[in-house]
């Protein structure tokens, strides 16, 4: 695809400084530009590297001119960004069809405009949406809702009952439905307590390669709208998470956990079970919670603390070597005074 | 399926307070009880929500009487709460068969009562027992032993010569008897280890989502009866896991640990390679346990200490801004004095 | 198959005391050892083990004479071990061919050498070299390009453009390529930025079981030769792991961040975005790393700090409780001396 600096300085409604005839022909970032792209400054502080790149045309929100540039400014380059990433790089249309390598029971539904790749196995009951992606080698349990524009990549396993919303992704090795973690101890044996709810999963959300869901005890472990899982994340059962919450890599939910709506949650953090943490909280990176969290508190360390009260616990901690040294030297002081009375 | 109350105190030893010729349909948490169904005290304290909830009949372990309910009284609400539970909602059942859309060596064995699914790859010199179910998509390598009554989920990996017991359950995304890590440098090249062990798991295990167990250098990685592990949790080569451990979601076990039987390992754990955990240790979440662990310890923080230590140590760190200002204060009131001298 | 220790010796160069004649048929480590293989002391406190085996032979780099043993001495027990280890249990040939349960695009190029397991899946444009493997299950998406002697384990999934070097080895559940972890707020929805890049992994890799590698924004995400990652590691997009450097498992990695030659990074280790990290570094076991390091250190804890630093931290964070004890008596002794005065 090939655009003038016009065409795009519209899409994106900006306003052109330099030759709006100019074509570009992609998106790229500053540092790996060809003559051809396009690329964006992301703050003032890149302007250097703007300076230096290879891309004729930037699109920016802080400057309007650059030496040797052409310049489109708009409102939001993060946005413009994004937008113009659709624009030369669209996804492929998806032509429903069903793989004669896949195994599909004639017990389950599929829209006509759906794609199922080969060897994907859907179960009975499971019904498949307009327009949605079933990647080669999934499993789609008994019972399983897909709704219209959902993307399931390669070699995902959801169990049974689990429902996706609109337009959600889901990428590859994701597990979602498992069972719950629940033994109990019945006369010295421990027993599987069975896992008899699902995985409800909103519209917009996008999970991570090889996460895992397990499906609730009772009832529905929910994902909200709008959420963004990275990699390796672990919910456990009968959680629920907000709308438009992010969590990044590799934390753990822990059973019964609410977490509220458009929080974000640090990479490896563990959360233990049947806390609450309201609306807007961050927690940091690594952290521990096991406590309740105050909407739009920012939580971090283990256990988790208000950030500002960890920092100086670090801070104290790091001059311990110091403090010592004074209460030893004061302690020779008085031993000295003591003497000399 | 409906039982009468009547019915249901039969099944698991209960006293009946109410009315006996109820009938009940399902079981169900206290909040989303419908009114066919049973549901549970599982302590004193959810007496409110008990009253609160719609479902007509209670059973409990520590009420006899609950106003406008239907009473079960009976000796361990949680061991009748999972007998109902399979009781109500039992795992259909398993009929021999071999999907046509498998791919299974003529050189392995099968029980005519096992079931193959869908695009489940066996290879030549495995055996599967009476009444096992491979779920579609996993892959049994040469060798392998799965003995009756084991379910695999879809897309499992089960590398050659693992060993997996009766009635073990292995949820999806488990990859078992991979390579151990272990690489040499020679002449400045690092050199792989070849692993020529493997793994060997117990009876009644369950093994949750996305898990790895790496195969023994020498000998077997074993996992004892009735070991129940969590969402992605990692067991290095040559690792030994007691009876009846429990560990919690994305721990990681180095290699040639032991670990002992009936231990609570939190999740988020990390333990470094070549120590042994006693029987019956507890680590907390998130501890790293570089030591060896005694019988019965608990132990949390990292490095891991006993926990009534780390707490008192946590409590001191919260409280150093205080010290702090008292050595600064002891220290002007010496030199206040040493002057009056 | 079966070598005498004359044969042995010659292939690992070492020199023989003993019987010259003993036929060994294989590898094992002191404790597992029978009667028929050899065995290998990797430091002389192994010795009293060495003495309790029944391996008849024994490779050492430290002892030239063992009672009751043939010895054969060697410069580097390692590299004789895993020398051996290659010698005894070789991997099995691979046969060029095309499973008819595999279902491969027509657009894609197999080398005549290359071996496609059951329910692989090749799409468009992929390219697969001379000697690879690609395992059942096991997805390659669009113009991956596999070169020669690359070992793809079962149900792995590549997604689109991913490239792997020569004699690499992926490893189950391995997720490479998906999308890379980046939203953008816009008018208050939370907006996905496309992942136009992709991941390039170097010769001579290995990648554990379930390990996530994300595509890169724009350009690579670089894997670098010779480097080792254990299980479930994650590394997000725009990473570059420089040759040889060695992840243990759960580790992640976030985006953008430089990781140097010949580092050594430990389990469950958290590395914050745009971090760089030098050559030789060695980070501890679930450390959190916040900042670039330099070359070579070694840095632990979270927030990380330089090892000896931390450990001193550590040891006084430990006598907390007696601090607080001296303070307080130093506090009672200057009350007591003003009173007197």
């Amino acid at each position: 695809m090939e655009l003038s600096v016009k065409e795009i300085a519209e899409k994106i409604q900006g306003s052109i400084s330099g030759d709006a005839a100019l074509k570009i022909s992609g998106v790229s970032d500053l540092k790996g530009a060809t003559g051809l792209q396009v690329s964006f400054i992301l703050s003032e502080k890149h302007l250097n590297e703007a300076l230096a790149s290879k891309a004729p045309a930037i699109v920016s929100d802080s400057l309007s001119e650059i030496k040797d540039k052409t310049v489109i400014k708009v409102k939001s380059a993060n946005a413009a960004y994004a937008g113009l990433l659709r624009i030369f790089y669209p996804e492929k249309e998806i032509k429903g069809a069903i793989s004669p390598k896949a195994a599909v029971s004639p017990l389950a539904r599929f829209s006509a405009s759906a794609f199922i790749d080969d060897c994907v196995v859907v179960k009975e009951g499971a019904e498949i949406g307009e327009g949605a992606y079933i990647g080669a080698g999934s499993f789609i349990g008994e019972n399983v809702k897909i709704y219209k524009g959902v993307r399931i990549y390669p070699n995902v396993t959801l169990y049974r009952d689990t429902v996706i919303g609109e337009d959600t992704i889901i990428h590859s090795g994701c597990v979602i439905g498992a069972d719950g973690f629940r033994f109990i101890e019945d006369s010295g044996k421990i027993v599987k307590v069975l896992q008899i709810g699902n995985v409800v999963i909103g519209s917009l959300v996008e999970i991570g390669a090889n996460c895992t869901i397990d499906r609730a005890a009772f009832g529905s472990t929910v994902i909200g709208n709008y959420v963004k899982m990275d990699n390796m994340v672990h919910i456990g059962h009968n959680v629920t998470v907000g709308d438009g919450t992010m969590i990044v890599a590799q934390t753990g939910v822990s059973g019964s956990v609410n977490i509220g709506k458009y929080c974000i949650i640090g990479g490896q953090v563990g959360i233990v079970d049947h806390v609450d943490i309201a609306d807007g909280a961050k927690i940091g990176a690594q952290s521990g919670i096991t406590k309740d969290v105050a909407p739009g508190a920012m939580m971090s360390g283990t256990p988790a603390r208000p950030l500002m009260k960890l920092r100086r616990n670090e801070a104290y901690v790091g001059k311990l070597e110091d403090l010592f040294k004074r209460v030893k030297q004061i302690e020779a002081e008085i031993k000295k005074s003591s003497k000399e009375k």
